[in-house]
């Protein structure tokens, strides 16, 4: 039975993640400090036993500090990072996934010291457990790694366009040397890291005022608020429904390192690092039209009322990318994966979700 | 009298800045764990009754956890880690200058991690002591944010070029991230702290092996050794010799913070952060070519005979910048300042540095 270690387990994505695993019969230990992901998301398999879940703070340095923690274990023995500590100690991972950070700009520029710091921490915790272990890694990073790019679509040789003291930064930046302490420990000590840059996810438990435009634009419509557009709404994104993403996951952690390591070294990049996304483009012009005629559409099925929503807009806040898209091609080549979801599809199983979430407040 | 604290006060540019601080009346604490910097560098002032030094390193996290050096400081009164926490703990500094970080590729890529973290948990270990002492702050960031830059002349406002996964990274992308939690701790906690882009600078004291360009072209001169030039040499650097840069950092740290804020608002910059360098630019070649015949000159004066030294030309390493110059208007309107001393001046000093340096081995 094989072990894996879900960082921000409790999130988004961890918890889907979480779930595919342990209905691949792996035993998950999941860590949150529970900022954005909450104990709901973990409820379909909270009781499952091969499931434990220690809520931690992976921005916290001490957190493999074994010194300080051997003592914090005498004088508390019930603190959550001893808990951890014990945890990680009696346990050999065979993979890692290091999913924890606040990923929307609401939530992560209302702790920016948090965010960069879970980015820089989470990867040396992670990175250390990976080598104590021998365990395969993989790390989450993001297309806000480009910035707001200058060339389109993006490609993982393209080096991004992004300001260092922006209120985006401690986001973006973090991620960014994230990447680097992950490629320079790949060429120091041959750990098995591998890297994804995720674009633009939704689905079920996204969280419902994370501000992104997915789920803003469905809890307007659902609550008969104005459908909000930043912008003029003629700036574009790109989609992934989350079980595509996870599906990449999966693949991308199957591979033999040195398939991986072949498969960079004659594409020329430094470290093993793919883009994860859906290049179907469709503006937020779009997307705000097709939303709100979905929620309309299910409304009437339902023989319910539909929406009084109206879409407004609104000025651009700062450092916003006008443009993003990924190219896929090598996640395609290494993994044989692209993405199967259509917008439509995914669309509907998260309007379902918020509906169910706002029914049950 | 006022206290400064100097991170890297042994390396080239911060024994330069503790040395103008002494001579101006400060009481000095210099930290330095001695990776590039050395006791040489400090040897005209290390007897000075208002001097301190500390062979410590700012890269390790635990160097302002009171908790964790307590404990040392019972079981091991002599660490250095010990030492400084205790220094730290009687003192109260005026100005802090964060100066400590490998900075030449050659240094830096030998030590990546220990790189990238002595840009992040220095900067961490300096805006903390800032807060408690409400000490103005002065950060040196480097040009490499800018990286291989699409725009030229660099201006504050641009955003930079920078591979997250290459060689360089390492240095580049850890002086990125911590402009960002500089910029991030000003908006939280109002901290007076400030920044300064380094762009090349030179001077007595740089390191002879450190691989950068002025220091290589003297050595191999002075050794008799070919010129190497990486490409073909057409590729441009601006030179500020080291006093320049003392006098801007100075000029910076005499401004209160309202007048900095009120500048850097009516700029539209997220941070204070201005670039310092000289403008004038030289193509590597014409840089070999001047130190060659200077080296000469000074031979010939002294009835010593010439270089035997050729220019040679080799294939250019990975991610090496093209083309970087500073925009100082920024400098200029802030501070009054812009550097002084020609390429011809400093170059002088610098080869008599060298030839000193050589003879005494």
């Amino acid at each position: 039975m094989k072990t894996a270690l879900v960082t921000g387990g409790a999130g988004f994505l961890g918890s889907h993640l979480c779930e595919r695993l342990l209905n691949e019969g792996y035993r998950v230990v999941a860590i949150d400090n529970l900022y954005t992901g909450t104990r709901a998301h973990m409820k379909s398999f909270a009781k499952n036993p091969n499931f434990t879940f220690i809520k931690a703070d992976i921005s916290d340095g001490r957190i493999l500090n074994t010194e300080t923690l051997r003592r914090r274990e005498k004088n508390a023995r019930r603190t959550s990072l001893c808990l951890c500590a014990s945890v990680l100690k009696k346990t050999r991972f065979d993979e890692i996934y290091n999913l924890a950070c606040p990923a929307s700009p609401v939530h992560y520029q209302a702790k920016p010291f948090l965010t960069t710091m879970t980015s820089i921490n989470g990867v040396l915790f992670c990175l250390e457990l990976a080598r104590k272990d021998k365990a395969k890694m993989l790390h989450c990073s993001t297309s806000e790694i480009y910035g707001d790019p200058l060339v389109h679509p993006q490609e993982e040789h393209y080096w991004g366009n992004v300001n260092t003291i922006g209120i985006r930064s401690c986001y973006d930046e973090g991620k960014r040397v994230a990447e680097t302490l992950i490629a320079d420990a790949i060429r120091e000590t041959d750990v098995d890291a591998r890297m994804v840059r995720i674009f633009n996810t939704y689905g079920p438990r996204m969280h419902p005022q994370d501000g992104r435009v997915i789920s803003n634009f469905i809890m307007q419509a659902l609550q008969n608020k104005n459908i909000t557009i930043f912008g003029d709404g003629s700036q574009t994104r790109s989609f992934q429904y989350c079980d595509d993403l996870i599906n990449a996951f999966r693949a991308y952690m199957k591979l033999p390192k040195a398939k991986i390591r072949a498969f960079f070294k004659k594409h020329k990049l430094g470290a093993p690092v793919i883009n994860t996304g859906n290049p179907g483009e469709y503006t937020i012009k779009q997307l705000a039209e097709k939303t709100l005629k979905m929620v309309n559409d299910s409304a009437v099925r339902l023989r319910l009322p539909t929406s009084t929503s109206r879409i407004v807009y609104k000025p651009l806040p700062g450092d916003d990318p006008k443009k993003r898209k990924p190219d896929i091609t090598l996640a395609k080549a290494l993994l044989g994966w692209e993405p199967r979801i259509p917008l439509d599809e995914g669309l509907a199983k998260t309007i379902e979700y918020f509906k169910r979430l706002t029914a049950n407040r």
